[in-house]
């Protein structure tokens, strides 16, 4: 037998409220929380009723969905950025339009999200070469914010990185501590704004120490394992050989711990080896790898934040936000090998 | 100087197309083909007008997003899978929808999904305990199919994962064939469709050397590196202690190397070690691990090819898809030793 339509009477009684609010919620009326209006809104889908139409006209655009924009694959590191920013704007009561993967890396998305209705802001993760589209977003008064941007932005686009800058010092400033004097570098692409950063919080590190920074010491590549076994291998061939290394990923230190290893040097009493970012693999290494932990989930999270604030057309007056790092020492970092070279 | 608001002769030009055809595309005339039509909507998005509004009243539900549901955070297991879910949706020229992140386990979201207007189908991942929920939204016809199930399905709801049982079976294949005859198991709670479909290939691998199964040998526990490497101390306390150790999953494998060398075992002189996922975690151990790779960007695409077959109302007649696994031999594991226990 099929059932009868439910009623707004049902939904009260599901949901454990009066009539009352029922209506109060249907009819955008104040003077229900927002856990209560949630409740009710979420019982009515559940019905299978139509969701309740909003008085005087269109919905605000606040009300929209996000755009979560991440032309990477979802990895431990992109991933993880990912997730936070989801669960974030799933308990702001909205939802994530997502568009991901590498193949989605050349899609003229950007263009088009000022128009649209169904969404009230985006979270942006990019490509490199984005910024005119970025700045076209941002002349038309649409909400975004960028995370861990890999070039630099106009001062007026809002953005969320990691203290790059701090965190590349204070790994340096540890190797320095250990006697290192002739530390080698694998950093990531030379037009990348990460690797500019954290290259300026190393030579900061070394004039700490009294080192003059040396060109011929560091190599710039991809953050990949393959990539950074090849520029191990090349800078434990310098003469005197590098006692540390410092790779800006921590795929590349594996690269690194792979090279050593093939030259039968012993971690860390031979080379000392670091990378950045503390993803699992960092632990799976012997020795586990000292590195620099990049707040991933709360750079999603802070993000959201700010959004959530753009949307509500409050002011935002520190549109670059950076976020601490810190330093992690495991074992494969130590005191300089006095027999280097 | 403001820009007069750009007509679709403007969206002809930049578009490179007679005004016939945008006019077509606009009243949704047949006689345009699918690259073209989506050309001329992006350029129409691009310039900020209103998008074209179908004719003969409401939008077909196949047009709408697809709604995917990832309730755990996207590491390089889950991320992966989302990501070619994404782009694979994204080839089809819709919207996906994302709720995920561990944060979202609880939420009620698949009991309102086959009443929503923007949603056409999803594809979801589930936590363990959501069959009612999902034979509801089978019930009322709305498409959906899961990946990656963590229990049994009910017949008549698509599935898409890897091959548990022959993926397991070939691993202790392997080791038998290296010698090995007494074998500890690391593997999933007990409770997951892939730890029961994974012994049972462990335990006919077993047969085939004519080995019978021996509960004792067998540990069930969350799939990390903690409880990997709790059960493998477990384990390897047993007398005779065993010459291998599989772990159903890269982290737990990482756990038992932990415990290994913690013990003085070299691996895989005195300890054969294995893994299952084939994260990129296992080939920075040392030794890297040999393991079963799970296709889990190709369960991505098949789960939104069966999707789109759903969509468009054709049948689909092998709803549980079964994707082969690939045994990826590397240092961990060996011939077994005669000297243990």
């Amino acid at each position: 037998m099929p059932r009868a339509r439910p009623t707004m009477r049902d939904v009260a009684a599901a949901a454990g409220v009066s009539l009352a609010t029922v209506s109060r919620v249907v009819n955008q009326l104040s003077g229900v929380t927002p856990e209560t209006r949630r409740l009710v809104e979420r019982t009515i889908e559940e019905f299978g009723l139509p969701a309740p139409k909003p008085r005087g006209g269109t919905p605000k655009p606040v009300e929209g969905a996000v755009y979560v924009r991440c032309p990477y694959v979802l990895t431990d590191y992109f991933g993880l950025i990912v997730s936070s920013i989801a669960e974030a704007v799933d308990r702001h009561g909205r939802q994530v339009i997502l568009n991901a993967g590498e193949a989605t890396q050349d899609d003229p998305v950007l263009r088009g999200l000022a128009s649209r209705r169904d969404v009230g802001g985006a979270v942006l993760i990019l490509p490199p070469e984005s910024s005119e589209d970025l700045v076209r977003l941002s002349s038309r008064r649409f909400p975004f914010v960028v995370v861990d941007p890999r070039t630099a932005l106009p001062r007026d686009i809002p953005s969320v990185s990691a203290a790059h800058h701090s965190g590349a010092r204070q790994l340096t400033s540890h190797l320095t501590a250990l006697g290192h004097t002739r530390i080698g570098v694998i950093a990531g692409p030379r037009e990348w704004l990460a690797a500019d950063a954290r290259l300026s919080g190393h030579a900061a590190a070394l004039a700490d120490a009294g080192i003059l920074p040396d060109a011929s010491l560091v190599r710039h590549d991809q953050p990949t394992t393959v990539h950074g076994y090849r520029a191990a291998v090349s800078l434990l061939d310098l003469e005197p050989r590098p006692t540390a290394l410092v790779a800006f990923n921590d795929k590349a230190a594996i690269g690194a711990l792979q090279a050593a290893t093939e030259r039968g040097l012993s971690v860390p009493r031979d080379l000392s080896i670091a990378g950045f970012d503390d993803l699992d693999l960092s632990r799976a290494t012997t020795p586990q790898l000292t590195t620099v932990r990049q707040p991933l989930q709360e750079m999603g999270r802070m993000a959201v934040s700010l959004l959530t604030r753009l949307l509500d057309r409050h002011e935002v007056e520190a549109l670059h936000v950076e976020l601490a790092t810190e330093l992690i020492v495991r074992g494969s970092t130590g005191p300089a090998s006095t027999i280097a070279g």
